[in-house]
């Protein structure tokens, strides 16, 4: 079969943006169609990953909205959904758009506007994802990750530290990402006395509230070679699910919903956690780089925090994570984010990541919704 | 290639519900597997089309609620939102992951609740999906449908009359169907003599506000021959949009979504409309099924009332249009529509329409995003 090719890429400037979620698409889609030297009528399949655009800024029907400001009518849209992995969801479905043959060239664009309302604001449309047996009693997202960084610490002997070290290093990589919403290292010192969020965590173990979006452009790889020599392949590509009642998991610090998409994606590329070269975890708090680093097979449970303390996933280490500086200093546009782990993966096994470039052939991105409630993971190949 | 087969049917009651979107989902979800004699632990993806859960009811993240209400965890899940098409859009993100080889087995469940909302406050959610330069002049899409139904009438000479025999084939029609919110025939003069809404058009013109939900169970055909005797198969499928300003269109009287999409569903199955024994179209306004039934080519442009006026499309006609009631006296829960049209062709190509039932090999769905902003089409064909 005709792998799925991946022949453009891009991503808007994260942070706090003037555009509403309309030029923020069009932003992306625009810069993605420039990269790959694609017009947008080649276009047949434009999606959208996008959360709450309704909820945020009362606009629905973006999709829409985005095929009139690319001028890609008639092309096929719809808008893709899974909450904060709604990035890695889209990309799932423009995957599936190609490998089913229906379409020769899908554009897919994330974003997601969220400054111009309050954190509180935002953080409410946020927590409408969680079931209400446990957010009705004020059990959030951040409480789920100060619960579980608690029980991890103690389960495994990990010192309060190396948690504040993925902080670190994410905002030491993201300094050299000129897309980065924070574009400033933090020491050590700053993250621990940081104020608490939810203890253990502090405000430092936190992604930011970001506007922003990130596009990329799939086809067939025998029609990627009738429009460039550069290209990358999604090689394996998984998405699944782990309880929505976060407390009925049997062990909160195993993320099921990475194990099982990881093993989806690692079986369709034929291909083991050992292959691969460098990734993009879903940092949303600091305690998820350990989980999905150990889910994803790249060390034992337990054994995760070891690989930070030890500089293994630094930029000149044997597994780089986060080189675009992780949603901890990058930013995290909830429908974005996806996307942009995958632009920073395509980056990178297509050698054009510039001043955060390591060595990589096999690039793989994991994006989570809800606290581990749903998950994608993609692998993205250098071509032959 | 194994085609796509649907193994699996259901619709829950549509009208005004008790139960929230969860429970709708749920519902029909639940039915669905029943129907098909497929336990949860065997779906291994997930799709919700819904438009705005989040804007009417704010809860957000219901794929994952349902994969948790259905025991279906770890299948992968997402939300599918093309606004009134979202339904016809989750049957094609359905179809593709079957196709695709992703999926061995898909439940594709759609829904709405709405009526707990005012009709002003509903159909405010509703607007949001138009231009801003048209929806702040107060442009609204019942605007849209009288401006395009005056154009109608006076361009192909077709009497008021004939959009008000619409409303009256298919209320006749909903009377057979147990899930239908209104199940009475409505008289010419009633239609008529109900109160103005956007002049030509008047209260029985158009659809109502609907709670409900509907689902489809897809796998490969080989799979479906394990389970069951009995299934169908999507033959032909695609999507396509029209400009997302309304007054940019060359013929307001032409919907291009729904030629290009049919277009796209009839190659794909390698029928033409004269194959097509009984469809489903999206008469959200009377004045759309005269304009889909021209545009799918069941008639020749300005030609479509007639096939009304003369009984061509009603249940005992050459071509019987709508037999569920559509979405005029069956309801129209917006990310339910799409699913519950083909719902209706199944029962009809397999033969378990029961009172509605009429002869059919060949089933067609147009479902109808914004006004055709966005359309997809599908074919749906008894299995041999």
């Amino acid at each position: 079969m005709d792998r799925v090719a991946v022949v453009g890429a891009s991503m808007t400037q994260f942070g706090q943006r003037d555009a509403w979620i309309r030029g923020l698409l069009a932003e992306a889609g625009e810069a993605c169609l420039d990269d790959a030297g694609v017009p947008p009528d080649a276009v047949d399949h434009l999606y959208v990953s996008n959360m709450a655009s309704g909820e945020f800024e009362g606009q629905t029907g973006v999709p829409n909205a985005l095929a009139h400001d690319l001028s890609a009518i008639p092309a096929y849209t719809a808008r893709i959904d899974q909450t904060s992995s709604s990035g890695g969801a889209g990309t799932y479905a423009a995957w599936q758009s190609v490998a089913s043959g229906a379409s020769e060239m899908t554009l897919l664009v994330g974003g997601e506007k969220m400054t111009h309302r309050s954190t509180a604001e935002a953080t409410d449309v946020i927590a409408s994802l969680t079931h209400p047996c446990e957010y009705k009693h004020g059990v959030t997202l951040p409480s789920f990750a100060g619960l579980t960084a608690r029980l991890y610490l103690d389960e495994y002997d990990a010192p309060r530290e190396s948690l504040g070290k993925v902080a670190v290093k994410n905002h030491r990589n993201g300094v050299d990402n000129p897309h980065a919403q924070f574009r400033k290292e933090v020491s050590l010192e700053e993250v621990l006395e940081s104020p608490v969020v939810a203890d253990p965590l502090r405000l430092y173990d936190f992604c930011p509230i970001t506007d922003g979006s990130a596009a990329l452009l799939f086809c067939p790889e025998s029609v990627a070679r009738e429009w460039t020599d550069e290209y990358a392949v999604i090689s394996g590509i998984g998405g699944a699910t782990d309880t929505h009642v976060v407390h009925e998991r049997p062990d909160p610090t195993t993320m099921r919903g990475v194990v099982e998409s990881s093993e989806r994606a690692y079986e369709m590329a034929g291909l083991g956690p050992e292959d691969v070269d460098v990734a993009e975890l879903h940092d949303m708090f600091t305690i998820l780089e350990f989980l999905q680093f150990e889910d994803l097979g790249f060390a034992e449970k337990g054994e995760g925090w070891k690989a930070v303390e030890e500089g293994r996933t630094d930029r000149d280490g044997e597994l780089p994570i986060n080189t675009s500086g992780g949603l901890k200093s990058k930013g995290h546009p909830l429908g974005a984010s996806g996307v942009a782990q995958a632009y920073e993966v395509y980056e990178q096994v297509t050698g054009d990541a510039g001043d955060r470039q390591v060595d990589a052939d096999v690039g793989l991105a994991c994006n989570v919704g809800g606290f581990g409630n749903c998950v994608t993971t993609t692998i993205v190949e250098a071509a032959e």
